[in-house]
């Protein structure tokens, strides 16, 4: 009998394989490989074991001991004696869109980085095509990806409910996922707080669909408590079922949420805020920590590193090696409840290793990936398979027409010379918009650039009827004339966002992203002058991260030609320069109050408050 | 909208529960009951928390923050300035049944002892009646018993290939017992070791049926690796997805699960061996470690203890106290993947707390179970159900006639004057049998008391037809003339055992069991002078502890009378005097070889070797 070819989890493989590793531990069956490491770390204990071989059957651990002792056939044997072994890292939280490239070419960028398996915080492409989501995540790996990728499917699909995107789940979709697919082991990141705790929020009954779908087949349901401060909120997210909190920013956060049982997923840019606070208040018990990325660019991983960076720089800030590397490995694979296939060097576990010349530098020599070495210092040795991206991946840029300048204009009501207009700017998280009061010219409200007040659209990209809505915005986008800037990389619902100083200008930009199936467009003075083209999902290109890099950052060098206006946000990730970050700006999730969305039924203007439902006109 | 009961976890009342918990903790709703204390132990984080408040809605905890920091409104507040709160202790592994009182009485003994929630190891009332397992498991629970029993569907239902009771489970029964409720948590102590490494095993097919139901439905898979101690051994048992072994006795073999990743619950009698050598070996993380029962009689619960004596029996052998108590709250709930329900004090859990005088004694002052007061010292104060058991649950002992001697009688072979006999003894782990000759008489063969030769039974007692296996034994049972000892407790096919010195006592004390729905039998120098009524699956009694100890303190009264036998054995626990310890003689698992079991199909005469499906003759 054949054995499963063990790429995606099924019960029935499952059993196959491991009656196989069972004869094989037993050195009734013969093994592939035998990995002799100088020191093992279990993850489980804290421990270092010297002096170990891990002997390999297929993609799994099948035994593991003292080196010579495995008394059964290993077709081949490799040393490393002067190596550490430690398992394989571990996302717990990770937008794989963020990075821009498809599932198969980022297993060859974060692979050499030590991560070798991710849960996907799959929302973006779940709002692009909700229906294709777990399809389009196990295509690389069907394919012989060795990255494992365990699938969530998102609670902000759509992101709230004054949103429509290319997904809508629900309490029947969540289940069926879950039902089909051991893949599949969680609801991602619940971050509509309003439809979790209001009974009359319009989307309470689909959010508590999702969520009592996965209480019913025994998933994980994470959190997203991004503002949650107060100690009544905290105990309310918690008490409400969601488990687990990434969106944590300074000290006494992460402390209040691990006082309640709150598992939490630090991010490196709030290190410096947490950890070492941590240290100095003695947390003795890390276990209910983890590390991960969530959003990082290509361009990011190769500067900075991937799960190696958030391991070596929480050991900057003074955490032992070891609870570092716990906090990738074995307490996530836990938390996940995945620790029976990731998260440690043990039997029956993907031979997922990584081979560290040394521990406090996180230093990676060789990772081997479902038993098989995947690389040498920074170069992919595994299966990079050639995707033919379907359509329903590829052609997902829906506007259904060409735009003209008028699609963006903001009329005024008939005889006035000024109008009243509320105006947002990026994480713009207090309770009330601003208000400002706007020339009229031809009918038309007026962007007034001497306050920095400009333009902001977003233009829905699944219906096809082009439907646009526009509102004033301050303290970014272009100060230069008829320049633009649009993208289809608009979280979460990832429609497309187009800031500009004329009308004319946003339309050329947002036909650009449409012509190249999703991207970046860059309209100056008139031209368009860069774009960037990611043509999966809008979201996505199906190329190596080098590629991807050089583009961006050639687009990026046309960018740095554009006078870009800024002024400070709450959101301390927003810098000045190109306003790369206002993917993010387009979020619905709590903190956030007043939005524009993409005209929708709920929202026909777009312009709505998430936390309470209220709608608002742009101008009156 | 009433609320959901929340005694039996299904999803839908999950979500309405949580619904209604969020908007008590955001002080949207009134709370029941504040309970104030000095002391909180952050099970999670192993910290302490100075000056809290939990605030309970139902049975469960809304929110937690410092004392005067809810701002709701609480219909009762308690206040304990001077008691630390930890939280409910668990059983992660715990036969009800070897309590020998039904759950509602266990309730009653072991929560005021700090034990609110119990993963039911339940093999052993699943071999008396499989198809009412969980209906059994839950009717305490269903009548508002505060104990909360997780249901783990035993893998021993049969114990072994070779063996019928009253219960089969294989894939269709796992899966539907784990789809049709949240509290059947995993697949309970994998312990036919045979079918699972050996395809050939006639159980294989059954056993994996059972692990692949477990994988499809996310449950956990518990281990029982008792005698496995070659490295390829516990490799294998972990390759095979057993995720855990209660079965540790020495420090070698808790030091080698552990640094294979599986979790290890340690039960009492081990400490001494285990605790300080992984101490002084240096363990630094405990996470992976659990305390645990298994099997504990009211008796020996009343004397003492039920898991505080685990925790307090933990810390004297120089564990730090809080370690002790992670080790029976936040380890075992998280390993059993039950920790949203039980292992904290943490909001969404159920409110059980164990209030502490004193940490290192373990000093219970108080235990609340699902928000109310449920003893003050040993003091049960909680629900406690009548219950009118149904036929199903004290009508088992289904022996169908009356027994006589003669079925008792081991005939000879025509015209021999002595035969040869196997032989075993209690807890005979060896690869063979004994062989002894012994005397014919009128075509019968013959005990040899001077050689301390005795006769043992197993009788069927569920299919009615009165089948008898017998054989010759030594190292046990009465000296005395004419005197027999039999009892329905006979791990895990829970068939009657007798051991005797006349044929016609052994019917006698058959007889009596039978008459009394169960239990324990003595018949001394022909006249029956004892017995212990166990009247529900011949396992429990429906009384309190109290009173089954005085029963049985009568009954071991009686059983000081007799002379017994005695020869030491493989296994420790095997003491001189009244054989109480031969219930656990009869068990077919790893280490075992060659066990007579009630006549089956695959074993007529009930002498086979469980490790190689080798039958043979009793005598030849």
């Amino acid at each position: 009998m054949s054995l499963p070819v063990d790429l995606i989890l099924n019960a029935a493989d499952e059993v196959a394989i491991r009656q196989h590793l069972t004869l094989v531990a037993l050195a009734r069956k013969p093994a592939d490989l035998a990995i002799e490491v100088g020191r093992l770390f279990v993850a489980h204990a804290n421990h270092w074991l010297d002096d170990q071989e891990i002997v390999v059957s297929g993609r799994r651990i099948a035994y593991v001991g003292p080196i010579g002792s495995y008394r059964g056939e290993v077709a081949e044997r490799v040393k490393y004696p002067n190596l550490s072994a430690v398992p394989g890292f571990g996302e717990v939280h990770k937008h794989i869109e963020s990075t821009h490239i498809t599932p198969e070419y980022e297993a060859a960028l974060v692979i050499p980085r030590g991560n070798t398996w991710t849960c996907e915080a799959s929302h973006e492409f779940a709002n692009v095509n909700g229906p294709k989501n777990t399809e389009f995540w196990q295509k690389a790996r069907l394919a012989g990806s060795p990255l494992k990728v365990f699938i969530q499917p998102g609670s902000a699909v759509p992101p709230s409910a004054w949103e429509e995107s290319g997904g809508w789940y629900g309490y029947e979709e969540q289940k069926a996922f879950l039902d089909k697919d051991l893949s599949v082991v969680s609801l991602d990141e619940v971050m509509d707080w309003p439809s979790v705790w209001d009974p009359g929020n319009p989307g309470y009954q689909r959010m508590w669909g999702m969520i009592g779908a996965t209480f019913e087949k025994r998933g994980i349901v994470e959190g997203h408590g991004s503002g949650l401060t107060d100690p009544h909120e905290i105990s309310a997210f918690i008490a409400a079922g969601l488990s687990s909190d990434h969106e944590v920013w300074a000290l006494d956060e992460a402390w209040d949420r691990l006082m309640r049982g709150i598992f939490t997923e630090l991010r490196p840019f709030s290190y410096d805020a947490i950890i070492p606070g941590l240290i100095e208040r003695g947390l003795k018990d890390w276990s209910n920590v983890a590390f991960t990325t969530d959003d990082r660019s290509a361009s990011d991983t190769l500067r900075d590193g991937a799960t190696d960076h958030n391991v070596r720089h929480a050991i900057g800030y003074g955490l032992p090696p070891e609870i570092a590397i716990q906090c990738v490995t074995i307490n996530p694979a836990r938390h996940m409840r995945i620790d029976q296939w990731v998260g440690s060097i043990a039997p029956g576990r993907y031979a997922d290793i990584v081979l560290l010349e040394d521990v406090p530098s996180v230093a990676i020599a060789h990772v081997y990936a479902d038993g098989r070495l995947a690389s040498r210092g920074k170069t992919y040795l595994g299966r990079l398979p050639r995707i033919d991206w379907p359509d329903w991946a590829t052609k997902t840029m829906n506007i259904g027409r060409t735009l003209a300048a008028a699609d963006f204009a903001i009329p005024a009501a008939p005889g006035r010379k000024t109008m009243q207009a509320a105006v947002l700017r990026p994480f713009h998280w207090n309770e009330d918009f601003l208000v400002e009061e706007l020339p009229v010219v031809e009918g038309k409200v007026q962007r007034a650039p001497e306050r920095l007040i400009t333009k902001w659209s977003m233009i829905d990209r699944y219906r096809g009827d082009g439907a646009v809505a526009s509102m004033f915005w301050t303290g970014c986008g272009p100060r230069d004339p008829d320049t633009a800037l649009a993208c289809s990389v608009a979280h979460d619902s990832h429609n497309v966002w187009c800031i500009g100083s004329s009308d004319a200008a946003m339309a050329k930009a947002v036909n650009r992203v449409q012509e190249s199936d999703g991207g970046w467009a860059l309209v100056h003075r008139g031209e368009v002058v860069g774009s960037v083209r990611l043509e999966v999902a809008g979201l996505m290109t199906a190329r190596p991260a080098e590629a991807l890099d050089a583009d961006m950052q050639a687009f990026l060098t046309r960018a740095g030609e554009v006078d870009w206006i800024y002024a400070p946000a709450a959101m301390n990730r927003w810098k000045p320069g190109f306003p790369e970050f206002l993917i993010f700006a387009t979020l619905t999730c709590a903190p956030w109050r007043w939005v524009l969305v993409a005209p929708s039924k709920l929202a026909p203007e777009g312009f709505v408050n998430v936390q309470t439902g209220e709608t608002h006109p742009i101008v009156w």
